[in-house]
């Protein structure tokens, strides 16, 4: 399949081109030409589209989530985390199936794609069946451990990343466990040891809520990042979710170990966890990626609407308006997401990258006028300018509708049959 | 023109009535008809419109912008409110035309349409041709006094206020002006004489900033409303816009001159002026609506950012998962609103009412399942939902598509032309 974008305008996230005028050519999952416009292709194509001046962009990377929750959206909110998990979440979940997850893992892919993510970094359980239902969408995930004392066996997070991280997949992994405050002595020890024989970075939530950070404190005598680090957990680096109540020795661990932090802003205004230090993370040179969390504690998977958040609680915590600009939160939206997860071919357009392409509407009035195209993105955007959202070459989103091998109302309805069996 | 709306959900926003399944009956712009579904109505209606399920809620109501200022849009961000204005808005504003206003007035009411608003309280300059941008578009606006010791002659506002609140317009009128800090004694009299000649309420900026109420108690030895009260200004009540930085005395003066505050959570952040204490208002029973504040200073005009923002903010703040659900959100943006407007037809979906609707697309993944539909709207809605929006009867916007009297790209031109001429 070849593919010809025309028209377009093009921002390509590589540093120094800015927006320009253009074309991208694909051929199958990957781009073979991004440039000026070429008046008359010699090449035949499969499908040309006329971008009609629309803004052509990498896909937003949604670094931290948990698509198979969906159905428990605006089931239970206006809670802190630790009741909200105890009370609402924890005995709901001890109901699904790895059906039931396969089925709302795709709910929140139709979701994403509204929003422009090609991709995401997904923790849940069942991990077998979110990949199948991601590759059933055709969307790019890249998994990672969710396990924690209430899991069979936390062992299986070792099965599955020697499974997953084929050549040509959609789907990878990468190591993870749930969190320090869910995980015994004996369970962190067993995945010290899996870290080491994978040799092999490893994620988790941290640092989420100051009462965490309290508590393994008080378990353990130090902070969540440098007890952990004490295990040898982190001797291959990996990320921590989260990241809001960071000491002095947590933020150590984080640039000695060449830690990333995925920052989920609206979940952390949700659930009234804090505002994570975002600048304190770009002044110590420590890569910040973005994720929308899950759909139970977000309550939705909206980038732009975690994008504009990124920025505007930093201008609140640091009470500077000049903090964290658009064109960084882009960054970290896009090429940080890429890198954060492991996929190194999906983070700028260029020749011989993966083709995760979103188109943005210009031509809606929050994009007019075109004074900075960068700024009205981070500040001004909506889901509603997302035109096309393109996964490996093939378009899964345009124009409002989705490709013919999703079927959004077949999706809808098995949730609801869920819905109705669990509540 | 009569038009019937069936197969609904309904959210009146009455209190006690919840959700319930109808349809909605409107002859020219009032309501004729909501209840529950009619299958063969003995009326002829001149369009009749299958909702296929999806909610209709009373319009979105914009209780504090500035629509004129679109074209500032991204132009100058990441400062603080005093630097901005001085150095970036001030300049370009002094160069505008009343032609200009109208068409940038204009490329705004777009985008409110796409977001569900219906009406907005607007402040600017030049305001006959704010009400004639208005009016040509069929938008419903309340216009208030943003005059300082900038403008002419502060006594516009009482020949507007006369000129304007005409039985059966869409345009109306309530006096105001900019704020404490941009104007002089000699001028603030001569508002309390037209207070009191009109026996009217009144409008202004607020306690916007720390530093802005810090001189008033320099200048005045006292904070805004304490002393702005002792001139009389607010002896027929009004409102504040913003009200960030409460002073114990200025909450005091808000609750005895029973005056509304509408608060404008985007623009707060992104200025970095604070957040302000929504808990604390409603607490003391005093009236909260929601405004986008100007396209220069939020950027976008969405009204879904802005109710998300009311209760992650007070979350926040309050550092309390429980602080101001969606529904009380729901109701500063709708009832509150409208009240706020002295819209007092515009407020609630029933017979004899102002035809002000919006329907909410509920067959989006972002409102799947439907376990709470009024959290969704709040928690997950976006601009991407909204499927129609109704002023008076009259449908300006349905399915991504403007009324045939409205031409956006007319406008985008315009627009483009007076950055090209301003900047």
């Amino acid at each position: 399949m070849k593919t010809r974008l025309y028209n377009a305008r093009i921002l390509t996230m590589i540093d120094g081109q800015g927006v320009f005028t253009g074309e991208i050519h694909i051929d199958g999952e990957r781009i073979t030409y991004v440039g000026p416009s070429v008046p008359s292709p010699s090449e035949n194509f499969d499908k040309e589209i006329d971008c009609q001046g629309n803004l052509l962009l990498p896909g937003f990377k949604n670094a931290h989530t948990h698509s198979g929750m969906s159905v428990l959206r605006s089931l239970a909110d206006d809670k802190p985390l630790d009741l909200w998990l105890n009370e609402d979440i924890f005995p709901v979940e001890a109901k699904f199936t790895g059906e039931d997850i396969y089925w709302m893992s795709q709910l929140s892919v139709l979701e994403y794609l509204t929003s422009g993510i090609t991709s995401c970094f997904d923790m849940y359980m069942e991990q077998e069946d979110v990949a199948r239902a991601m590759d059933d969408m055709g969307f790019r995930c890249v998994q990672t451990g969710g396990v924690n004392d209430f899991s069979k066996d936390v062992r299986i997070i070792d099965y599955l990343y020697n499974k997953y991280n084929q050549k040509g997949s959609l789907q990878s992994y990468l190591l993870g466990f749930h969190a320090e405050y869910t995980t015994c002595m004996d369970n962190l020890k067993i995945l010290a040891d899996i870290v080491k024989k994978n040799r092999a970075p490893l994620y988790l939530h941290a640092c989420e809520t100051e009462h965490e950070v309290q508590d393994c404190v008080k378990r353990y005598g130090k902070t969540p990042l440098a007890f952990l680090d004490t295990l040898g957990l982190f001797d291959y680096g990996g990320g921590i979710f989260h990241g809001v109540w960071m000491s002095d020795e947590d933020m150590e661990v984080m640039k000695r170990r060449s830690l990333s932090v995925i920052t989920n802003p609206g979940s952390n205004c949700k659930l009234a966890s804090g505002i994570a230090p975002i600048s304190e993370y770009l002044k110590q040179g420590i890569t910040v990626a973005i994720g929308t969390d899950g759909p139970a504690s977000n309550n939705c998977l909206d980038f732009f609407r975690e994008m504009f958040l990124v920025t505007a609680l930093a201008k609140i915590r640091e009470k500077d308006a000049s903090a964290i600009d658009a064109t960084k939160v882009l960054r970290m939206a896009t090429v940080n997401g890429a890198h954060v997860m492991h996929l190194d071919d999906c983070d700028v357009l260029a020749t011989g990258k993966q083709a995760d392409i979103i188109m943005i509407d210009l031509l809606q009035p929050n994009m007019q006028p075109l004074n900075n195209i960068e700024k009205n993105i981070v500040y001004s955007g909506s889901k509603q300018n997302i035109r096309m959202t393109m996964v490996a070459g093939r378009i899964l989103y345009h124009d409002g509708k989705y490709a013919s091998h999703i079927n959004p109302e077949t999706i809808y309805k098995k949730v609801e049959d869920i819905k109705k069996r669990i509540l």
